[in-house]
């Protein structure tokens, strides 16, 4: 943060001028922003300087156009909004990258491809000719990778350089592609599977374990008068914050299991050429990617403030985690976007099933559209794998079904068909969060399941299966109320079987944090440790902080200060 | 972050035993906590050294024990868990503070009460005899401020340093209460107040501001074939994330206006000697602090989030808008707690006005319980503030009373009345908010109307009312359909509608952000100055951060890397 002072960031329009976009905005204002600004400021009004001409920024790549002559690509990022911004150890410590530009022959663009481009000397790390390059300064965590920005002038590499696994451009110019162009959506596959574990899922179990270590050894107020002051694990709704959060990183456990079973075979399969699992797979890895690193890190956060003023204190090692999993809801493909893709396989599949075509296993489900109601008739029956996965299969299907109405009937109506989609794309991303959210349930009831010869995990892990899917009805209750699948009656006994559930995990909430079997190097927390001696562990661990030696500004400014006032006393 | 390597804080159970809350809850384990570990590793099971005795941690505080022989108070913290912790300015700058201590007079205890504490000499600043005061070490923000521990240890201050307009303790010991207790909510209230528009709704504004100017000059992906890329806030899913966020910044500020003026007419009351309007003014105080706290707070997240990778540079200025805000749900009251306050002040209202005694005005329509529907017939119908004050009042009066009614329930079935109070706090926090958002809406709709002789700013602040509040029910469509006063057609017709006004109000979006009248030095923001010239900021910025400067680490570990590695070849 200290590197966000005034002095070496200079304020004020110094680019002398207003971007287009920006000030087009501010012509069509159908009231006065003044008197608005002076309604809010309760009677000053303020005018400052306001320019209005400028450039627009334009949404333009970095090329790679062959030279047969040379036998090269010459690369060329033709502005600053299209350069590279981000790549990891790449603002100071990379001598080479892979550069994804459109590709150009003769004129004719074959779109993006990769290039290997060196961009600093081996013998003295100076950049390169025609490259500019540096880091992108600081970030809200991650300060020990070098994320960088890269931007290519006139810039040569050999023909070579072209990664040429699956496209080829041969020295007279030809441009050959073997293979399926899908094989691309399998890297990013790979990789938003990949960090759902180590990325997203660590940290919350990590907050988890922070959290209710810390609430069994923190005690504040009374549950009755005269006894000791209560745990505040005891409260319900200190349990209603961190059980939930439990039970959502087991049921992301075992998806992530899922998710990689599937990939595996995915991977199989194209060894042998089938490309048939890859929309599939693209679907379920954008969506749960996008599900997961969402929930995950409101988890985290809700495990921060959980810890009262002690979350917030870097020493309870939950700020570092949340500014680290934020960035999971932002990289490798956001997550609105991710939700918008997994959308329109649903919409596909959806439409083919009711066209009676065949649709891959996990979208099976659109085809058999139930009106029936909840057969839920006490709170117990809410305990059922069999009763809430149905139900939430019910909202996917309900969801999937009524966007897919919505998006016709506007196209039908004469809207063109790309505004008519966008007009539904609140709705589509509902539609792609309960199409995970009904896979994640499913997939734990059938893990229970599988688990019949270890009786007392089974036990426990069914607790837990119950606590996820009544949170998530819980939580969202409109959905499963909303065409009369489920009474408000039923809701209720959610509810009251919800409540209750949470007052038999507790018992067990601290094993099962254990269970993640983190050490205390690993968690570097002052209230997360397995000893649970939070308060010696904040006390040295405070002590010890740079911040008690001596500072300057006692010299300098409060001992003047305060011996000048003592003498005129 | 850096403050937390390893060699400073070292690890591992240096303490020696285990807080024994902790090792009961791993006494009661019904499963295999191995097993478990065991199933989610895949297969390895790992064990770690495990100890199970030491002390209890027990609620105990400081002590002012007043001395009639020396007249002075003696202080004393007993124990590091009842040490002071986070005041500002203590760690290292302060030489005097206020502690609230347990009063005891000849052995009977009084309760907290203020007294004026020496630390620091004011000749060396050295701390004084008794007196254990540090920094308490690295946070999440607010690093300019060095907040502090404080232990005492036989610490003695004269008669005359109990701050004593309320209450006194006279030369023999007499202990005298002049005026009512309640006087002590009334500093709470007005802090929570106070700090809800400088510390709360600002952040939220320079979020939305920035957030807003970036997503007209951002553009990405075509909304159709051959046209431009568009700007991102004109994708339906970018005004969902951003536009209620802004309605928000401005509901609160017209909440904020109606509490300050509620605060003006209490202190008159008070100095008047009557304090009457306190309960209702800490209850609504209570309420509306954590409820804005922690909307402002998901606000400025969903700001930053909807700028992706750039939104979590710090050069967005969002990240620190972040973690600042998040502060703000823990400190003057943990939000939890607050909202079961406020809660408490509803039930018992509620009560009140069931058996016909009168009730402040803020509650008086929880007497007036109607079983009607909503009568809306069309979307349209919907933009009409009585149709959806309406239902929000509907929806506050039904939490309460089914709320107060369970209560009931559990203690005439023999429940202790705290352990069914406990039962009960999850759906008393739902109750809490409710009311207070049904006041939120109310009054943006007044003020709306009070707007009439500017009937520029009364149209678009109309809409922002009509966002604000069909987004509240948009979100929370549960609560609205549970007993029918909305049905889902009608439900249908909220959302239509609320889609409705996205686009209706993304075309004023950057006036109404304008209006908040932000310097771009107070913005302090690459991505949300006035001038809109993103990306070159941004790239000016990155330039000047430090972290360009040449590394020690190329001389030190890449050089000797890449030339021995050459050297090989």
């Amino acid at each position: 943060m200290a590197l966000l002072e005034t002095s070496k960031y200079p304020q004020g329009s110094v680019l002398g001028s207003v971007n287009p976009d920006l000030a087009s905005e501010r012509q069509t204002a159908s009231f006065s922003v003044e008197k608005l600004t002076a309604l809010l400021d309760g009677g000053t009004e303020q005018t400052r300087i306001r320019r209005a001409v400028g450039t627009y920024l334009q949404g333009l790549e970095t090329t790679a156009v062959f030279d047969t002559a040379t036998q090269e690509f010459i690369l060329n990022t033709p502005k600053i909004s299209a350069m590279k911004w981000w790549p990891g150890d790449m603002g100071r410590s990379a001598t080479h990258t892979v550069v994804f530009a459109q590709l150009y022959v003769h004129g004719k663009c074959y779109g993006i491809h990769p290039f290997i481009v060196q961009i600093r000397s081996l013998q003295d790390h100076s950049l390169c000719p025609g490259v500019t390059a540096g880091d992108i300064g600081p970030k809200m965590n991650f300060e020990h990778i070098d994320n960088g920005y890269l931007l290519l002038k006139n810039v040569h590499i050999p023909r070579e350089n072209m990664l040429s696994k699956f496209c080829e451009v041969r020295p007279d110019g030809t441009y050959v592609r073997q293979g399926s162009q899908k094989i691309n959506y399998f890297t990013m596959t790979t990789v938003r599977i990949s960090l759902i574990s180590d990325e997203v899922l660590t940290p919350l179990m990590k907050a988890c374990t922070i959290a209710i270590r810390y609430s069994v050894v923190r005690r504040q107020s009374k549950l009755k008068p005269g006894e000791q002051e209560a745990k505040i694990l005891d409260y319900q709704t200190q349990q209603e914050k961190l059980l939930p959060q439990l039970a959502a990183a087991y049921a992301f456990h075992f998806i992530n299991d899922y998710l990689q079973e599937l990939l595996n075979r995915g991977y199989i399969e194209i060894q042998k050429k089938n490309f048939d699992m890859l929309p599939e797979l693209h679907a379920l890895s954008s969506g749960f990617k996008a599900v997961i690193t969402q929930h995950c890190t409101a988890g985290v956060e809700i495990c921060l403030r959980a810890c009262g003023g002690h979350g917030y204190s870097l020493l309870s090692g939950l700020p570092s985690l949340y500014t680290k999993i934020l960035a999971s809801c932002i990289y490798e493909g956001e997550n609105t976007i991710l939700l918008l893709q997994a959308a329109r396989f649903l919409i596909k599949c959806f439409m083919a099933a009711s066209a009676g075509q065949p649709v891959p296993p996990s979208v099976t489900y659109l085809a058999a559209v139930k009106h029936g109601k909840c057969p839920a008739k006490n709170k117990l029956d809410f305990l059922s794998p069999d009763i809430y996965t149905e139900a939430y299969q019910h909202v996917a299907v309900r969801l999937t079904s009524s966007t897919a109405e919505k998006l016709q009937d506007l196209i039908q109506s004469g809207v063109n068909k790309h505004d008519a989609w966008n007009q539904c794309t609140v709705q589509l991303v509902q539609a792609a969060k309960a199409h995970c959210h009904y896979i994640a349930v499913k997939n734990f009831a059938e893990t229970v399941e599988k688990l019949e010869t270890k009786a007392g995990i089974q036990k426990i892990m069914k607790h837990l299966c119950d606590l996820f899917a009544l949170h998530g009805i819980f939580s969202n209750t409109g959905a499963f109320l909303h065409d009369g699948y489920t009474s408000p009656a039923q809701m209720d006994m959610v509810t009251a079987s919800y409540l209750d559930l949470l007052a038999v995990i507790r018992k067990d909430a601290v094993p099962l944090v254990d269970a993640f079997d983190f050490t205390d190097k690993t968690l570097n927390s002052a209230l997360g440790s397995y000893d649970g001696q939070v308060y010696q562990r904040l006390y040295q661990w405070a002590q010890k902080s740079p911040t008690n030696q001596m500072s300057p500004a006692y010299e300098t400014y409060l001992k003047p200060l305060l011996h000048n006032t003592l003498s005129k006393l």
